[in-house]
């Protein structure tokens, strides 16, 4: 009986490429939906660039039978949590539910993903995304990554910023986001995720007649790995009153085996609190903030790290950093310090998917990536199997001290 | 069979008064602990305003046993996901953990709830509360609903600020400190929750003999109704862009059961979308921002908005809010806003009490405010109940129209 197994996976495909894929938990008390479009930044060209961002907003903006306002009443009236996000490779449209209203939201996804993408509301919009821009700009946390990312990257598409660029909105023109459209949320590009308490066929049932008339495409991507340019650059900003500094460097990708060991890697040196960083940078307070994360990307894959702290401490900062990882090039990681970082991805893993709205965001992204389904404990094991040796063996091979460095700060006083 | 009972609730009171409850949810893959002290800002004089959140930093100090580095240490070691909060009313520390390691977690916080709180640490401390609160001022939406509160309050002890001012800090002693500790931390002022995967009687042999050791302390809160002052006041910095405006109007208590009909008149009113704020102000392009929820407190309550809009459009932007609250008075609320808001409320509860975590809080808020356990059944059956006539007749007695009024702004051209 379906009643002791507490989860069960469900998968389907379209002729024309759609992937369906649930995991029924009928013990939840909720239920998530989501559709991941394998698009983003790194799919565009430099013309285009902030397209798949611009038309993440577009797709609330209306279909032909619903306007803005009809949309929103539309998701109001099913008192849905939802949302949507764009980044380097993927652009994720989610919400979560009371069981009875999953079909309900579903539907209403399904109607999004063919907007009308109205000239009027383009125009409109275009000021929304302007202004983002400007706001982020303004923000040198989001700015000082951002401009690392390009220059880490240095010509390949995974440094295009995500939000584009005030010139590259302006020249963009309606058509060209409709061809984009056209091309990127083609059914095979994309999943349809379902998470939670939910009847499978019902599901199904409503998804297969109008996702079944979406057209193929050939929507490819290019991969190719990235080692990262290694350059050092630094800009003045006059309003500034502390030095951001942001360090890449090249990791392995989201197909990649070793992407647990590479997350623990990112624990262990930059976790918010008990990390290398923290101990020598933070604690010791020379920097605000110090941290490190691992992120794994289709083909590739980089750690990123971020720090923020006065002008006077920015030497003393960056030797500490050099020390840290000539230290770990040296003598690798501690058997004490692993246990302790499992010890926080797995209770963050585990918390995370208890949720059905953690949980769908794990499984699209695990089908994105590998068209793979994975249990939380395929990954509870994956993590704990990571030994001192895979960390070693990874900071060998990538050698996270030799990085590229983007810095935004204030004016240099000498 | 307990299997088939997916939630069983469980409590037990120590013989100095420290109550102990815990869900049992056995299909949770996670477990959440944490102390629920009846204590904030309203609970303190004038003289030693901000000690509880000043306190609560100080917990993670140290004991006779730990410093604060072998604190972290220790949270560490279980990957815990741990934080702690201070409000007007009660200070929270709480984690989540995986099952296996619940037992240490809640050992650590039993003994970091006897804190040694050291003079060194605490004037080492100061500096950072007096950080903290620089920053906060520097946040003109936070700063106006401080301002708000204690202009709304007018004496009262709800309206004290839960930071406290740079000279209630400055003034502060460390003596004061451990007097307000010995009174306000007594057993008998406390909750220790558990929600989650966890075993009960293993951790009431857990808390029983360290914290059977606590005093008892006649540890007691004036409570008071409070209706408001309807005073008005705005004030004007210089570097400001924005106006910022903030409204507050009385509301009914955390023990009243009409507490669901309030917070559904909130989310009617000013939820961030699909409320009348939103429809008139916010997609007008009015304001930016225009929300307004509804706070239940100890003995009394509060509706609170908060609008950030441009200068030129405050005088409209407060006549559509008074229109909006006239209608209100005139014709209450209709059947359909009362049913989206509903979906709305309940979908947020059942998600947020699907995770451990979550459930926590409200586990804990239900035992301090009403010694009561109350399952999310309960909670739902409740919001289900509430009627379009219990709306009005809040409406009719609290007249949200009429309140308190406090903005910051740019200074006025004329």
């Amino acid at each position: 009986m379906a009643k002791n197994k507490s989860m069960e996976f469900k998968k389907k495909k379209l002729s024309n490429g759609l992937a369906i894929i649930g995991e029924v938990n009928k013990s939840a008390k909720s239920a998530a939906v989501g559709f991941f479009v394998k698009t983003g930044s790194r799919d565009e060209s430099k013309q285009i660039n902030g397209v798949s961002h611009f038309l993440e907003h577009m797709l609330f903006k209306g279909t032909e039978r619903l306007n803005a306002f009809q949309v929103n009443e539309a998701f109001d009236r099913t008192g849905a949590q939802f949302n949507a996000g764009t980044g380097e490779e993927n652009t994720v449209f989610y919400a979560a539910v009371l069981p009875e209203y999953l079909v309900e939201v579903t539907g209403l996804w399904i109607e999004l993903m063919r907007s009308a993408l109205r000239d009027e509301d383009f125009n409109v919009e275009k000021n929304v995304i302007k202004e983002e821009i400007a706001m982020y700009k303004d923000l040198p946390s989001y700015d000082v990554m951002d401009r690392c990312k390009s220059l880490h990257f240095d010509g390949h598409p995974c440094g295009n910023s995500v939000l584009g660029s005030k010139e590259s909105i302006d020249n963009l023109t309606a058509e060209q986001m409709r061809d984009y459209f056209a091309n990127r949320y083609a059914p095979n590009n994309m999943v349809l995720a379902v998470a939670g308490n939910f009847d499978w066929d019902q599901i199904c049932s409503i998804v297969e007649v109008p996702c079944g008339k979406w057209q193929k495409q050939p929507a490819d991507r290019k991969l190719e790995h990235c080692l990262g340019s290694k350059k050092k650059k630094r800009v003045e900003k006059s309003n500034l009153a502390r030095e951001h500094i942001c360090l890449m460097s090249p990791g392995v990708s989201a197909q990649d085996p070793r992407r647990f060991a590479a997350s623990l890697l990112g624990v262990i040196v930059g976790d918010d609190v008990g990390s290398r960083f923290f101990w020598e940078l933070v604690d010791k307070a020379l920097a605000e903030v110090a941290t490190m994360q691992f992120g794994p990307m289709d083909g590739t894959g980089a750690f990123c790290s971020y720090i923020r702290c006065s002008s006077e401490n920015v030497s003393k900062v960056l030797d500490t950093i050099r020390g840290i990882f000539r230290s770990l090039s040296e003598s690798g990681v501690t058997e004490d310090e692993l246990t302790k970082a499992k010890n926080k991805i797995l209770s963050a893993l585990v918390i995370k998917n208890e949720l059905p709205m953690g949980r769908l965001v794990d499984l699209g992204s695990n089908w994105i990536y590998l068209e793979q389904y994975r249990t939380i404990e395929d990954d509870i094991s994956a993590v704990k199997a990571v030994t001192v040796d895979d960390v070693h063996s990874l900071i060998e091979q990538f050698n996270p001290g030799d990085f590229t460095q983007f810095s935004i700060g204030p004016a240099q006083s000498n």
